[in-house]
């Protein structure tokens, strides 16, 4: 296939994404919702631009927006690249819709390279991956692995379910089936944003997801004994603020010893919460991600130890609730390996990395083989109208996808 | 001066006590506010308990309760024993009148030995000491000593003036120089109960007051930066949790290794205080409080000196703004020894200890040489209804109180 034109392809896709982010539900601001009239004109405006690149696109049952490539011969498998259309409120530019256009780019300039491929390529816009509605994230994703069946009758704030929603909107929940991938799925590449600050840090513009990690939440409840900060001398307190204190420095050293590890208390409330009282009970919560389950809860066990003994020797009792608690998903060793041989062919050193929150490529995972490239992000800055990507960036992501694509065409010939 | 019967004395004043703490503004429990029609119940009980002992009493312009054993001659000093009848909501029974009974206990006991003093002996029941009505504590303790004017235009809940709320009594402000001392002041007494463990935790019934601390209040804001607590590496946060987790430990380390030195953080508020989101901004306060004025601000801007490395160690901001600075107040060093040397009379060890909180003895001791005598309390407790106090701590105390108006005829023939 010959290559096409790297740097006009990436002024076209940046062009384009400025001018499909001026669609919004709230003027000044991007956002865009699951199955939102905004949502609608998104579908229109990017089968204008695949109309534009000779690509015929559509809408299926679960809202997904797709545009398809066609193999030679229709039994050939399918290769997916996409990422989600949804954003948070007051969002940014390139949080899921990046990952969107780069694969309508890349199907474009296949399809102008006049080459076909011996897969069909389809690109997917996930309808629904934030959770911002029905405070439950993945329904796009989740409705075309054939998954979103139990979460169809959640309610949005207004008392509408998800399966009233998308009659609203125009589909048929009947038909979600058809949602599905209809020919043997080949794999899944997902292009997003880091939304981290590893990348910069880094000095690289590409990273390749290893896995996205597995979580735990907890809610640790310290009591003590509230009294007089005057009269109370240091050696007779039971604070709970300092036992707080001290489990919160014994998880940040916990995971700086463990790579990887990433430990965060971002909650604490502390009763009676006086400048001159002792605080009697403290809560506070505990956010933990590692790649390795395993590896994870060995020093959750370990931390939870440390937290009994401190407490014990502060005379404090500690009690805990886990929240949640999430799998790691490790994704597909065989796409990553193609996607290291693309990166190394264009001389980039593009590091695997770990995804610290949850992507589609994580539900797609459980169907088929699933990878995801990571795009630097600028100050770690996402959600926010703040969020960024630098155009030499989208340059080497397109480079990548072109050569990992062809490399596949070696593969599935 | 014969002794009196200490163990009925003590039963008696009990009895009183629980009598006494009937009168309240909130059925079911103990609750008198300044210039409340309790209090004025709580004079007429007061008085009629001292007619039954032979003194007269009479209600100052403060609203100061106040029962006087004359001397016999009429230019003698006066000496006080007194504190304050006034509580906290739902308080206790003895936090302020145990100090009021034991003054008339001991008042008396001397009068019914039958021997004049060459003083006269003047028991304070003071109006007001805790500060619940006008938010601003010692109106009584004030009153007495000439420096209340300040405050009289200071307004309650619904608008009334400290002024207004004395004339509603009975009052009149105009003529509240009468309350002060009408005789030289030999000096004050003041029992009260300790209101923390370190009796308790030291097995002794009685401690010595050698000062009462001087205190810092700080308000902290430490700035970091909110980010995304799965995609952010522990080496790239600039995370005011765990900056503020720092500081609580460090002021409790500098407490425990100065002797006296009490810190505490009661109070600490983080944003954007989301589960998944690393703190951005934590504000917390520090109360510091020391006998030694000077050691207090030279460990304060030691400690506030780790906190700006530790702030800059992690790239995070720390405010500083002082909320209060109280000056410590030392008691009278001869009545010091007064009272010690009547604990040896009695085979008691009378520890001298500091007082963390603050007493009408501390506002009296700009006039008068003053004293304080705390009696342990079982647990520490104070401002609550399960605040108790042992009968045979009591008769200490009456018996160390016997023995100092016995040492003070001396020193005073």
């Amino acid at each position: 296939m010959a290559p096409p034109d790297f740097d006009r392809l990436t002024q076209d896709l940046l062009r384009r994404i400025d001018e499909l982010c001026l669609l919004t539900e709230v003027p000044g601001t991007i956002t865009r919702t699951f199955l939102s009239e905004t949502a609608r004109q998104m579908h229109a405006a990017l089968s204008g631009w695949a109309a534009d690149l000779g690509l015929s696109a559509q809408v299926d049952e679960a809202g997904n927006w797709r545009a398809r490539l066609p193999a030679a011969g229709p039994d050939a498998p399918t290769f997916y690249i996409g990422s989600h259309l949804d954003t948070v409120p007051d969002g940014g530019k390139y949080d899921g819709l990046l990952g969107v256009a780069l694969g309508l780019a890349l199907a474009g300039a296949v399809r102008a390279s006049g080459q076909a491929l011996p897969y069909h390529l389809e690109v997917l816009g996930f309808s629904e991956e934030e959770g911002v509605r029905f405070a439950v994230p993945f329904i796009g994703s989740l409705s075309f692995i054939g998954e979103v069946e139990p979460l169809l009758a959640r309610t949005d704030a207004q008392g509408v379910t998800v399966s009233e929603a998308m009659q609203h909107f125009g589909l048929d929940p009947e038909q979600l089936a058809q949602a599905a991938p209809q020919t043997p799925a080949l794999g899944y590449l997902e292009f997003h944003i880091e939304q981290g600050p590893v990348l910069e840090a880094a000095g690289q513009p590409l990273g390749i997801v290893s896995a996205l990690v597995g979580q735990h939440r907890l809610g640790l409840t310290l009591t003590g004994r509230a009294n007089h900060a005057g009269t109370t001398p240091m050696h007779l307190r039971h604070d709970a603020m300092s036992a707080a204190a001290e489990f919160i420095l014994a998880a940040e050293q916990l995971a700086l010893a463990t790579p990887g590890l990433v430990a965060t208390v971002g909650r604490l409330t502390a009763q009676p919460g006086a400048v001159n009282v002792i605080a009697g009970q403290v809560e506070l919560t505990l956010d933990l991600r590692h790649a390795d389950d395993r590896l994870r809860a060995e020093r959750l066990e370990s931390l939870l130890e440390q937290l009994q003994q401190l407490a014990q020797r502060r005379g404090v009792q500690a009690q805990v609730q886990v929240l949640a608690e999430i799998e790691a998903v490790p994704l597909d060793e065989r796409l990553r390996h193609t996607l290291q041989a693309a990166a190394r062919t264009l001389g980039l050193d593009a590091p695997e990395l770990v995804s610290g929150a949850g992507h589609d490529a994580m539900i797609l995972s459980r169907r088929m083989p699933s990878s995801m490239v990571f795009l630097r992000t600028p100050g770690g800055v996402s959600h926010h109208p703040a969020e960024a990507v630098a155009p030499a960036d989208v340059t080497a992501a397109l480079q990548l996808g072109w050569h990992a694509l062809h490399t596949l065409t070696q593969e599935h010939p």
